[in-house]
């Protein structure tokens, strides 16, 4: 099995980071990852498809991660406790940890996040109100890690992934990207746009029907940050010009028929239009809003990007707990 | 602790299966199991009886098996996950795979799977509909074990394990079986039917109510492999003649009344018609159709039955990891 | 990493023990613990504090432990998950044992527990029935540790874990304490009052609404003991002399009003009443019963008992599975 050292210290690896991730000791939002701390995020990254392809690593062995769901994820806690485990950690688990207090109804997260603090090394926590995570990490001694926070927050690690996932195939200046769905309540497309404005000259498309289009939080921020982003309500007059299409779900009782839904979706006729070089990414799950045939196409990404989670949680990991 | 390849290279281990098992990629149904390939999990089984006796392994400590339970069995899922701790394996687990994808009802199982087979090195999936594993498997790039699917599907390991429990006592050839209960719908005597099929001079007894009775696709697959069989609908016909009882649950709801389903109960009374060398067998749980009396009877086998499933997977799993 | 019986040769650990845990098999209720038993485990637990310092240890990574949780409760299903990984173990887990036999509403506890008992080395069980601890320990080949049972039943690791928590900071002998909250349903404050009964000149005050009482088994329990016990209805009247301020929930429909409630709170005018040495235990979750301005006063314990749950868990867990 890998010894996680020797295979992080290859040529170039680590140059950037250790001084960056003095500052790192919760992971919260994605506006707190700085472009040096991306890097060195990103270095690991490719440093732990290393480590997995060798079998994975015992060095986290006395370690222990709580996954702490307020609402049910399998999808995402298997990401993380696969990463914990690749690295040799132990994991204490709850798939409904709302039942956490359920003779009690008004138990606080910072109770709960006190208690688990003393049993875990980091934590990992989804939570059904926007602004959970960070109330967790005000209290807890331990790093806290959000894995996504009510409809409008946010969900950071996944942009991570969806951003390491570009970085293996383009430089991500200059970068021109589509996000397309249900932007209002996304919180992987707003963590995601936080994240593309750390970069040079990238231009960013909403595409979404128009009630459901990204919020002026996010819109002033990029005003703030000189980021070039355009507001449009049909696929066709982008989908030629992006290297990334980001396409998301949107609920089908959301919009009004399902026509209107099947604008938004990406089938065939749309790949016709897409730049050969161009890449689809979608964060999963999906419904009708892409085809199953995309999936046999070359630039269809979303399965890659799954498993990148794993490694970009795993690079995680060991940042958040190699500074305790 | 030991090392499974020593415990392995006891005389005879080993010598029917490695062709055997060179087309074992998934655990879908029992038919594709073929006797050298049986024979081979076996021997294996009682190797995994002498690792288990030493205190397991920890040579899958860089492997992970994920469970997937569409819908609960913790009976199975602990089976299943003790075996992969005993060869020193790590698990990601969900009880409740169903809200895999709360939000969005129409997400396949193939996406999922496509998904966990990243993070996983082996899949046990139980599934709601019929097929459920197979469709798994179909898209899946790592193993997939079929641990139920559907009310009229299988349940390969339970009838391996079965099987593996007669195997411990007597010879498989010549071997008489009555399977008792509710029939039509049982997946576990229905895999136990496909797997005894396999062997010579079998005798199978189908004891149940009429309206219970097993299913025409099994009665035909034992006409096509020329086994002999019999329909009845009393116990005492037979059981007085049969070398292993293999009772199975009645839900009451499905009987006209009470009397009707004691009629296919074991108790004391049944005990004393069969013969002394039989033995009793039921996939547990239980309700009225197995009396507590029976347990301290010696012809009671359905406790080393579970236990057994421990040795079966084990095996299994080892199996299907060393191919990867 | 550390070795856990290097750690346990300090000068005066395990000079009680072996031979009053030589009847130690199962963990049913606080009653079993004599003195030289609970020093024992109490010496195993400070040890354990420098195992955890340590990075915990390895020991333990062939055993398996199940948690088998009828009813929900994370906060100590965590406790006992992470005490058996900072001892380098498994866990087996259930959130939701109910559905162990979802189909089957039948099923005894009794057929579950040995057929756990064949997967696992330990299985720590929390039943919504009272009794129902005990009758799996009547059954299984392997410990059995009682972690909650039935609303009038008892909670005996709790008990342990607060006692512990006194035992680091002052002497059990001759001790004077306050249990207050709805005492009638709090399994916590009966296990807790057997334990206190095992030492010298100890002083009890149940202070409760009078529905809500101690119920009169407990209270002969110490009448045949010799133990010193008054009920009072009002907070005001022992806070000012107690060593152990123990405060529990009361749930609020269980009292007539909010005011009434209040009555029963530990606030800042408590605090003020209360002796400079005392301790402020709790086993939490709370609601309205402890403030959380208490949480900064130097006598609030709580935090620290719920990881001094770790270390109790850890030493109980070891002097269990040594046996084996």
């Amino acid at each position: 099995m890998a010894d996680i050292d020797t295979l992080l210290e290859q040529p170039g690896a680590g140059s950037h980071g250790t001084t960056a991730r003095r500052g790192l000791k919760h992971v919260i939002e994605s506006q707190q990852f700085t472009v040096p701390l991306l890097m060195e995020l990103f270095e690991r990254s490719r440093g732990m498809e290393r480590v997995v392809a060798r079998g994975g690593s015992l060095d986290y062995q006395n370690k222990i991660m709580a996954t702490l769901f307020y609402e049910p994820s399998t999808r995402t806690r298997f990401a993380f406790e696969a990463a914990m485990y690749r690295l040799g950690g132990r994991v204490l688990s709850t798939e409904q940890a709302r039942v956490f207090s359920s003779a009690m109804e008004g138990e606080q997260v910072e109770d709960s996040i006190r208690i688990v603090a003393g049993y875990a090394d980091v934590i990992v926590i989804r939570h059904h109100q926007e602004g959970g995570a960070r109330r967790a990490a005000e209290v807890s001694p331990v790093p806290v890690i959000n894995a996504g926070d009510g409809e409008g927050g946010q969900h950071p690690t996944q942009a991570l992934l969806d951003l390491y996932t570009i970085y293996r195939e383009r430089p991500l200046n200059g970068l021109s990207v589509a996000l397309i769905g249900e932007l209002d309540k996304g919180r992987t497309v707003r963590s995601l746009a936080y994240l593309l404005a750390k970069f040079e000259r990238v231009k960013i498309f909403f595409v979404a029907p128009p009630p459901l289009q990204m919020k002026p939080d996010i819109l002033e921020y990029l005003d703030r940050h000189g980021v070039c982003y355009e507001l449009e309500a049909e696929i066709d007059r982008v989908v030629g010009e992006v290297d990334v299409v980001y396409q998301t779900r949107i609920r089908p009782e959301r919009v009004a028929d399902l026509p209107s839904l099947r604008k938004y979706a990406i089938d065939s006729t749309v790949l016709r239009r897409m730049k050969p070089s161009a890449m689809i990414l979608h964060p999963l799950p999906r419904t009708v809003e892409l085809d199953k045939t995309v999936d046999s196409d070359p630039r269809a990404m979303y399965f890659r990007q799954a498993i990148n989670g794993l490694y970009v949680r795993m690079a995680l990991l060991t940042m958040l707990l190699d500074k305790v």
